[in-house]
């Protein structure tokens, strides 16, 4: 039990409550230690939704609502700390939710998707192909979901994947605390804020904005200056 | 399985052993976490022992080889990590070696000391104490060791009890990579680096350095210096 005087209270129970899901099967031990790293970069931004963050959220509204085939990729982690959040984001979009596991097995898939569909998420399920390139189980997709996706949202990702999207000419949005990593760098717009911050900030911005043509509004986006402001917001806090 | 193509396949594996250990139960799932906030930490000092922290290193060697009695307060992630590293520092200084858990039960009391003697470390045992004030468990601890040590080195430590070590007068040497935690700033003596990097470092200096009276070494300690360092090589990596 952590005491509730501890000065890290809420940090240590929302880490308690990803081991305990770990404990479930739903987080794999390594999204634990991932989790972890995410921990620290929020850290850095002041555990809070920055302005330059605001305005990547909601031109991932924009995008998200101008898409013609837009999916969610979740994973055990976004699920586990998520799951609701996701629901109402594609209660407002009608976005796919499809499930990509790093760390892959039949029993997780299954369970991952359970846990979603019990928090109202409609998840595409079917049989996966190899449509991305990838040496490894994330390749793995479903032909009408990502296979066939023209813009994905992944969340809590790791970079070769999203280097693999974007090299087959996919809008990938990532949502990512870290701007220094792979996906970070890769993807066409980058959400430096925590999940359960940019998820909702997301789906009240798809409320409020209007659709366009999908790479009208992409091609003008640039990322590396919302990285910039992030590491900025970094740099400010390490003084 | 990771790839070993896999950019970031050196971190990923190391999170796997420390997965693995949590399995076993070696580690605790919250420990796992806590991990990759460090692995954080260390990619913006550059994954490698930086002038500051090495001046450190010099620094706590001159103090370990000063103290009457110092302890090496270890905990899960610690020994997973180290176990050899410990045994090594333990004897080139002869320091005692006692096991303190966040999350303690006798089961894991056992096996991370049972870890630590298999890698030839002499680890204290008896009956704990509440000797240092703390709503925890963390407070109990041996009176020949802990309770009774003019020094204590503690790692991958949280804050409240580096601050009651302290307040009872300790000298604490924290190696820690977030120069920002509670521990960092209150520790006597903060070492910003790796855990498998500080230590072996620290035990090359023992040998060299030579000892003095424990309290004028550590009496000129600028530990907000050593932070200042840690925190500027963060900005810089930040750009």
């Amino acid at each position: 039990m952590i005491p509730r005087d501890h000065p890290r209270y809420r940090s240590l129970t929302v880490r308690e409550a990803l081991a305990a899901a770990a404990r479930s099967g739903l987080v794999s031990l390594e999204g634990l230690a991932a989790h972890g790293r995410g921990e620290a970069f929020d850290y850095l931004i002041g555990e809070r939704t920055t302005e330059s963050a605001a305005a990547a959220e909601r031109l991932a509204a924009k995008l998200i609502i101008s898409a013609k085939r837009p999916v969610i990729s979740v994973n055990g982690n976004c699920a586990a700390l998520a799951a609701q959040e996701i629901a109402n984001l594609q209660k407002v979009t009608g976005a796919a939710v499809e499930v990509n596991l790093f760390h892959r097995t039949e029993d997780r898939m299954r369970q991952v998707t359970d846990h979603l569909v019990a928090h109202g998420v409609k998840v595409l399920t079917g049989t996966c192909e190899r449509l991305v390139p990838l040496a490894h189980d994330r390749g793995l997709c479903l032909p009408e979901g990502i296979g066939s996706a023209d813009l994905i949202l992944v969340a809590l990702e790791d970079g070769d994947r999203c280097e693999a999207l974007r090299k087959m000419g996919r809008i990938v949005i990532a949502i990512d605390l870290n701007p220094l990593s792979r996906t970070a760098r890769l993807a066409t717009l980058t959400i430096v804020d925590e999940l359960t911050r940019a998820l909702p900030a997301i789906t009240a911005f798809c409320e409020t904005e209007r659709a366009g043509d999908l790479s009208e509004v992409a091609d003008p986006i640039d990322n590396k200056k919302f990285l910039a402001d992030a590491l900025r917001e970094m740099r400010e806090r390490l003084i």
